[in-house]
C-alpha cells in the first residue's frame, strides 16, 4: 500500500485553497505570461504599516520570551482601551485575547463552541471552510441585492423560530463593514438583530476587522446594543496595513469568560502565544496618537473617494451596486446584462469572472466564493491595487476642505481606475 | 438558560491549561508571597536571540504583506539547506512548511491525518491533549527507566503486530533529544525503528526541536534511515533562544506531498501564514554564519557542563538518572527513596513535586504530566534558570581546551546549582 493518500481526514479532503489565494496564483501566472492584469482579487490593505508601529517593532526585536497564551497584558489593555475609545463599548483587558490573526481565533471559536453556526451570505470566504474542517453545521441565512446584502432581522427571527429548538446553542457571524460588499446593517437594524439574539441566547461573533476603515470614521458595533453576547473580532490587518504581521484580537463580554477560557486552553495546545516582538510593537497601533489618527484620516479619505468614484462609474453603466461605507470591496451585480452575457454563453458568476479576466485583464472573485448561488451574476472586487504609501503622502498635501478628485485617483490609483473603465467598456460593447 | 457554559465541545471541556503553564503560575504566586523559588519548570532557552537575527528583524520590521501559506520561499530554502548541512538529509525547499511554532504544525498534522497516533511515554506534554481536542486515538508505547525511557524497537514491533490490521494508518511521534529526559535512541535503535516503520508504512513525526542542542553537536535524525516516511519537525524556539518568536518548521519527504498539501489547506483557513517580519528575520538563523556557529558551540558547552554536573550530583545521591545528551531536561527517578518518601505520605509523582516545592522551593513537573503513571516517582526538571547572555559572554573568554568547571556553574548558574543541592539535602535528610 505504501505511504499513499489513504489516511486524510474526510473533512479536509478535497478542500481547495481559498478562492483568494487561487485568484492570486492565477494572476501571477497571467502576469508572467506578459498579460496586463488589473488585480481586484486579494483584499490586502494598500497602506504601509504606520512608522511608529514599525519603529516599535525595531525597538522590541530582541524580545524572546513566550508571552501569556491570552496575550501580553499591556497589549490587551491597549486593545480594550481602543474599543472603549473608538467603539464606546465597555471592554476589559482581562477579557481580550490576542491571536495570530483573527482567522485563527475564529477557528478556535468554532472548534471550542458546540452549536450551529449562522452566517448571512454573501460572507467572507473562510467562515464556511472552517466549519467544514471542524465538522460543524452551517446555516446560511438568505440576503438579497434589494436588502443591500445585509442580514434582515426578520430573516434571523424566522430562521430561529422555524427550528423546533428554542435553546439550541447558536453562533451568528456578522461582518461589517463587509467583505465582500463594503457595507453593513444600519444602526436600527443592528438594534433589532441584538433583540433577536438576546431572545434566542445567540452568541454573536461580530467581525469588525474593517471597523476602522469606515470611510467616515463612524463605525458602530452591535456590542453597544448586545454587550452581554457579543464577541468583537478585530486586529491590525486591515486598518493598520499589517495583514502579514498576523495579529488579531477577540474582545469578550465578562459573562462569556467560560468561552474565552476554552479558547485559551486550545490556544495553549496550538499556537501557544502570538510572536512576542509583534505583540510589543502592536501596542503603538492601538494607543491613541496623532500619527495613527492622521494615518486613519488620510487612508479613509482615499478609500472613500475611490469607492465613491467606482460606485458612480458602475451605476452609470447600469450595473447594480450599492454605496460602500467602509472596507475596500464592492460587490457589483450584472443582472441587467444577463441577456447579453447569455449570448456569450455566460450564465453564472464563475464563468463571468473567468471571461472578464480573459477579455479585459480584470481579476475579480465570483459571488459563489462568498456563499452566493453560482447562477447569480455578482462578483467581488477589492480596490487596493495602488501604492498606498505614495497616495497617503499626496493626500497629506491636500487640505481637508478639498475633496480628492478624479485627477487624484487617476494619478494615484491608475490600475484601479483603468481596470474599472476596462470592465465598463467590455460590458458596453456586449 | 442564558449564555451559560452549555455549548462547549466535549473534547475541549475540562481540559486544563498545560502543566508547564500551571507550574509557571504557581511559581509566580509563591515568589510573590516572598518564598525563594528554584524554578525548574518551564523549558525555555536561557540564551538570547543571536544578534544577527535580532538585527535582521529590525531590518525587515516594515514587511507587511501576507506571505505564502507554506512559507517565505527564501526561508524554506534556508531551512532545507540547514537540514541538508546539519543533518545530512536530502530536504527540498518545496517540501518545507513554516508555522507559528512547531506545536501548531503538529496540531494541523494530527487534524489532517486520519489514523492512530503512537507515542512512546514519557513524552512532551502537548501531543496527547492535541489528539484529545481533535478526537484522535492515542496509543502510548511503554518504556522503562532501564531502557533509558527511549522507545524500544521491539515494543514498536509488538504494538503493530498485535493489532489485527497491518494497513492501519499510523503516525509515530518520536522526540529526541527528548523533553522530558534529554536523551534519545542510539543510532542503531533509530535504524531498527526505521525498518519497522517501513514495514508497517508508519509515518514518523520526528520532533527534533532540540536537535541543535545536542551537547556534542552530533544529532542524528531518523530521516537518514527512513527518508521516505519521516517528517522532521524543528524551529527556532530551543537552539536559537526564540521561543517567544513562534516559528516552527516541518520538512516533508517528496512522497508525502499529499499530506503537506493538506496541511497547507488547513493553514490557509487558520493562521494564514507566519508573521512576515519574523520569517524574513529567521533566514539569518538558518543560514551558516560564524556568529551562529559560535553561539551554538558556546551554548552547547554550557548546557553540557551543567547537565553533566547535575547528573553527577544526583547519581551520587542515589537518585536514578541517565546521562543527558541534549536539550536542557533531566528526568530523575526517586524509586530508591520510595520507603522514606512513603513515611512522609508521598507515594506518587504529583505529591512528590508538590512536597519538594513546599519544602525546598524547587519547582519541577511530575512524570504524570509526561504520560507516566502517577505512582512512579519521576519528575522533570528544566535546568534553564540562569542568565544565558552573561553565561555565553563568560564562556567566550574561556579557551576551548579548558572545560567549564564547577566554579563557572556556581557563578553563572547559581539558582540551578543551589536548587539541585537543596533537593539533595532534602532527600538525604529524609
Amino acid at each position: 500500500m505504501g505511504l499513499q493518500q489513504v489516511s486524510l481526514n474526510l473533512n479536509v479532503r478535497g478542500l481547495g485553497k481559498s478562492a483568494t489565494l487561487a485568484i492570486n496564483e492565477r494572476v501571477a501566472e497571467l502576469k508572467a505570461s506578459g498579460k496586463e492584469i488589473y488585480s481586484f482579487g486579494l483584499g490586502q490593505s494598500p497602506f504601509p504599516v504606520p512608522n511608529c508601529v514599525v519603529k516599535a517593532l525595531q525597538k522590541h526585536a530582541h524580545e524572546k520570551d513566550y508571552l501569556p497564551v491570552q496575550g501580553l497584558p499591556e497589549l490587551c489593555e491597549a486593545v480594550a482601551d481602543f474599543h472603549r475609545r473608538e467603539d464606546g463599548v465597555n471592554i476589559q483587558a482581562e477579557n481580550v485575547m490576542i491571536g495570530p490573526g483573527s482567522k485563527e481565533l475564529m477557528f478556535l471559536l468554532q472548534l471550542a463552541f458546540y452549536g450551529d453556526i449562522l452566517i448571512p451570505a454573501p460572507c467572507w470566504v473562510s467562515y464556511i471552510p472552517q466549519a467544514q474542517i471542524i465538522g460543524r453545521k452551517v446555516t446560511l441565512i438568505e440576503t438579497s441585492y434589494e436588502n443591500r446584502w445585509t442580514l434582515s432581522p426578520q430573516a434571523l427571527e424566522e430562521q430561529c423560530a422555524a427550528e423546533n429548538d428554542q435553546d439550541k446553542p447558536r453562533l451568528l457571524i456578522l461582518n461589517y463593514p463587509s467583505n465582500p460588499y463594503g457595507d453593513g446593517n444600519s444602526v436600527e437594524e443592528l438594534m433589532k438583530i441584538a433583540e433577536i439574539a438576546r431572545k434566542y441566547n445567540i452568541i454573536v461573533l461580530s467581525d469588525e476587522i474593517y471597523g476602522q476603515t469606515n470611510h467616515q470614521g463612524k463605525h458602530v458595533s452591535i456590542a453597544r446594543f448586545y454587550p452581554e453576547g457579543t464577541i468583537i473580532s478585530a486586529g491590525l490587518s486591515k486598518w493598520c496595513g499589517a495583514g502579514g504581521w498576523r495579529l488579531g484580537t477577540f474582545s469578550f463580554p465578562a459573562n462569556l469568560k467560560w468561552l474565552l477560557n476554552a479558547l485559551v486552553v486550545v490556544a495553549s495546545e496550538t499556537y501557544t502565544s502570538v510572536s512576542a516582538p509583534i505583540q510589543y510593537a502592536s501596542i503603538a497601533a492601538f494607543q491613541e496618537s496623532e500619527e495613527i489618527t492622521n494615518y486613519l484620516r488620510h487612508s479613509r479619505r482615499i478609500l472613500d473617494a475611490l469607492g465613491q468614484w467606482i460606485v458612480k462609474q458602475l451605476t452609470q453603466a447600469n450595473i447594480r451596486i450599492h454605496p460602500v461605507e467602509g472596507a475596500f470591496y464592492i460587490f457589483p451585480d450584472f443582472e441587467n446584462y444577463r441577456a447579453k452575457l447569455a449570448n456569450l454563453g455566460i450564465s453564472d458568476n464563475v464563468d463571468l469572472c473567468e471571461r472578464i479576466l480573459e477579455e479585459t485583464g480584470v481579476a475579480a472573485l465570483p459571488g459563489y466564493a462568498f456563499g452566493r448561488p453560482k447562477n447569480e451574476l455578482n462578483i467581488r472586487m477589492a480596490y487596493v491595487n495602488f501604492d498606498g504609501d505614495k497616495a497617503l503622502k499626496v493626500s497629506e498635501q491636500i487640505s481637508w476642505d478639498q475633496s480628492l478628485d478624479e485627477a487624484f485617483l487617476e494619478q494615484n490609483c491608475p490600475m484601479v481606475t483603468t481596470g474599472i473603465q476596462k470592465l465598463i467598456q467590455w460590458l458596453e460593447a456586449l
